[in-house]
């Protein structure tokens, strides 16, 4: 399968380097990212010269069963490994670098050349040593300023704010015209650990004429200005006030300024603080190694020394703010936590957004914290988590300060690429130099025109499943969904080779479409059933023609159990000659 | 296991009918409803006689793979029909009836006596004739002000409002004293197709003195006070001032009022109206009949006559604003539609808040009709939706106007309960004599106190699948969720009677766990270790223990697929002798 996809799409590049190859046309492809929220990756291509912006992954969507993430399609890239002049992360969010230990052996070449921030790439290096067989990788660092020339690309680094420290934004200068790529991003006046937005590094760039903007769209569909990680602070520390019992504070692993921010507030406070989950404690330990948390070595104590404090001096930060099972925090709300219990007095703070589609068990959980008389502070009840995004005032800003020739949304569901070409317009860039662009469409782009080929590269969804990455495909989620549905009915025939008749009584197997222990009247009718199909066929004279007698088991013994239940297991005919 | 309940529960009613026989104690026992959003269903019981509030049911969580809806467990009721003095409903919304029908021949007696109103009457009955083999259905009309005596207990019914009309709240006296139910509610000084909240009466109430408020809690969590029906009008309407093209709106079938909304507005916009899906075909005809539906005949036309007016003149309701597979939207948006496809200048209004879970799906209903260049309105751009239920202001008022000495949170999950129990602190009502009751809990209750009964009656889920009530248990559901995480693996395996050595290559059947055309090598691996397990424990002389040799192949099996692939299937080992 995966061979053909390379063909196919090898087949189609040629074209279309064909088509553009020597017309000074500079080519956008993006690979995720675009009409969904994660899996962040984009490639520029300039005659063979290719740029690599981000290698994100996302979740699974609700019927993606047993699927762990997806990762971007690259076999746009098969081939053309000779032709990457580089990797640029912009941050260390997985959206934009979890997928990288996925693809970085099919990218690999000797003297590919990687950038990042210092905490980005702590990030990536750190999370690489859980992936074996991987090529040697090296990552340049790079800061607020840093300029490095990568094949016709002059890219230059800007910070930006967000809710993880060392982000930053691209100025990207090509032989067509000079792209900005913003990076997720808010403008915060007072973060964390962090300078606010240089707003005059932006003037400077767009003194420099902007061609494309792209920027983004994560918060445009949200009114007003994102909030200041200083007004989240300032929540926070009301309930650290208030509180005389232990808090126990659940937030991402990835929200650096929101683990400095507890840690801050708990030594304001004169609490200890107990750090909880693996990647929580892997980021502490990054962040507090390249300076971007920072704490008094005597603050952080283990979790088993929790006894030897009173209650209002602990601080418990731990994962799992969405529910999620193996976490930290769910562990400790059902009682399986080794040191850790629930008690009235505790406050327990939700510091995340719910992800879409976490709703529900979010609510469980917080009816079971609940239900043990322990107080939860969340994001609907009080600002204590701030999205990391520009919101509708903050991007219709950036455009302002740009002032972009060109201009495509990016990062996000299509309603929210929508909501921020939108707001482009209503700011003065003309509707014909917007693109709302989609996965693996070719844009080309000159100074005098935005357009999308007609061609496209392969950005289909590429399915992560334990150790196999793209080998589930949609034939076996078809059937996992179908088994999740009404479960399977496995019919075992063993048959006399002369006489074609069924031998003794036909074995079943059943999972998840009936209890089998209080369903015997159907299983012998069953039984029955089988042994009467195959009789009748066998007994019909001729050779016996199996793959015909297994169509007629499915369909009858289909058709026999949805009459008596309204349900339409997988039914799966096994015939043994003998 | 159906058998083993009763049994267990007649054991526990025994003991708990004898401990407060003659004391002249109410007992409350809430079968669903408390800490879920839906299934409500209540009990009154005095001495012998039983009162019952609603049957409802409610959606499936997550997990529960290919449930239909959860119904309440009435096993407390069995053996005790004919005790039930009468059932009562609060209104025609599914989560108060929908389980009627799953429940009604099971409670069923001659002389049952059923009271609702008219509205709800017409959508039980409508309902009633989608299932077979029910008993005769009588249901007694009521109406605001009507009184029933139904044994020790006397139900007044007086109208409360809510998104759907004829909706009656329960002032019900009892030798104990009054109790109030009152049912789901908002105060709506401009109702639809209904007068505001007769304050007055509630006023009465509370002079007559009331002993227990039992109140909703849906929107305990929300600030300030809720809609009216008014507000939504006029947004709606705006949306018809400007939209020069067709309007298509969704909602559920249940909001009746909403549908009227779009009616008259359409009316007054000289617009006809296509009407789309069963459930709100059905509802449109009964509410029409009834005269809570109001329109001009020649308002409503066909589906198939959509061409012989102008885009401007056809608004088009329709099910599907929660972006269910099966429902209109999704088949017009899909392009699956006979008669309807979306276009540039067309607007959908999803006139419906989102149930919890379905996020995603709306997402991406939303993304995929804005690809086709056509507008979205949802609740959350502007209030073109109201939930229905009061709001903590109004909460507070309810509570303030009766006045009762005892309080108890119904309809909702745990923290909207715990956030009602605050409510009613902050007005008043003594830590004391306010309960957060839970399902299956007995609670007895006279002049002097509330308490709950250290027994509880069954209340687990009952979940329907198909025609099949409660047969679907813990045991189908997780092997529906192991199927569905990473499928399963069938080894048929023929063993030779006499030598006890497989013959000839072991048959694999596989589903949802890996692509089998692309994994020749890891099937001919297992194939090559099952014939070594079972040979090499045949070779060992004496008996054949089959179950060991079943074990083993689970074991050593599931472990070699867990190393090479990271994922575990569900293993099912078949062994044939012959």
């Amino acid at each position: 399968m995966y061979t053909k996809k390379i063909q196919q799409h090898s087949a189609r590049t040629q074209f279309s380097t064909h088509s553009t190859t020597g017309t000074g046309n500079l080519k956008l492809i993006p690979l995720g990212g675009l009409g969904e929220v994660g899996r962040n990756m984009m490639l520029l291509e300039y005659n063979e010269a290719i740029l690599i912006i981000d290698v994100g992954f996302r979740m699974p969507e609700e019927d993606m069963l047993g699927i762990d993430f997806i990762v971007p399609n690259i076999s746009y890239l098969k081939g053309k490994q000779k032709n990457i002049v580089g990797i640029v992360f912009t941050h260390g969010h997985y959206d934009h670098i979890g997928a990288f230990p996925y693809v970085f052996k099919d990218i690999w070449t000797p003297g590919l050349q990687i950038f990042a921030s210092p905490l980005t790439r702590g990030i990536i290096l750190k999370r690489q040593e859980d992936f074996s067989g991987q090529p040697p990788l090296k990552i340049t660092q790079v800061k607020d300023g840093s300029r490095v020339k990568l094949g016709p690309f002059q890219v230059e680094f800007f910070r930006q704010n967000h809710n993880i420290p060392d982000n930053l934004g691209l100025f990207i200068e090509t032989p067509v015209g000079n792209i900005i790529n913003t990076s997720d991003f808010k403008f915060d006046p007072t973060p964390v650990n962090d300078l606010p937005t240089n707003f005059q590094k932006l003037e400077g760039f767009a003194r420099r004429k902007v061609m494309l903007l792209m920027s983004d769209s994560t918060g445009a569909e949200q009114e007003n200005h994102s909030l200041s990680e200083k007004t989240i602070e300032k929540n926070l520390e009301e309930i650290f006030q208030h509180s005389s019992g232990r808090i126990i504070a659940a937030t991402f692993a990835s929200l650096i300024n929101r683990i400095q921010q507890i840690i801050s507030l708990s030594e304001k406070y004169k609490r200890k603080v107990i750090i909880e989950g693996y990647s929580m404690k892997n980021n502490v330990e990054i962040g507090n190694l390249l300076g971007f948390i920072k704490f008094k070595k005597e603050t952080i104590i283990k979790a088993k020394e929790i006894d030897n404090y009173p209650d209002s001096r602990i601080t418990i930060m731990c994962t799992g703010a969405q529910g999620e099972g193996s976490a930290v925090l769910m562990r400790i709300t059902q009682k399986e936590h080794p040191f850790i219990r629930l008690k009235k007095g505790d406050s327990v703070i939700l510091s995340s957004s719910v992800i879409p589609g976490n709703e529900r068990t979010v609510q469980i959980l917080k009816d079971d914290i609940l239900r043990q008389g322990t107080k939860v502070f969340h994001y609907k009840m009080m600002d204590i988590h701030a999205g990391g995004h520009a919101q509708q005032e903050e991007l219709k800003q950036m455009i302002r300060i740009i002032k972009p020739t060109f201009f495509i949304p990016i990062h996000g569901q299509y309603s929210m690429l929508a909501a921020h070409a939108e707001l482009a317009k209503e700011v003065g860039v003309p509707e014909k130099n917007i693109l709302i662009a989609e996965n693996g469409q070719i844009i080309s782009l000159n100074q005098k025109r935005i357009a999308v080929e007609r061609l496209v590269v392969p950005s289909n969804y590429v399915m992560v499943d334990g150790l196999g990455i793209g080998d589930v495909g949609d034939v076996v989620l078809r059937d996992r969904q179908m088994l999740a549905e009404d479960g399977m009915f496995v019919i075992v025939v063993v048959v006399d080779r002369q006489t074609g008749k069924v031998k003794g009584s036909p074995d079943i197997i059943s999972r998840g479409f009936i209890y089998l222990r209080e369903s015997k009247g159907l299983l012998n009718e069953t039984r029955k059933k089988v042994i009467e199909i195959v009789n009748k066929t066998a007994g019909s004279g001729g050779a016996v023609n199996w793959i015909y007698i297994k169509d007629e088991m499915r369909n009858k013994i289909g058709q026999f159990f949805f009459t008596k239940t309204h349900r339409r297991p997988m039914i799966l005919p096994v015939v043994i000659e003998v």
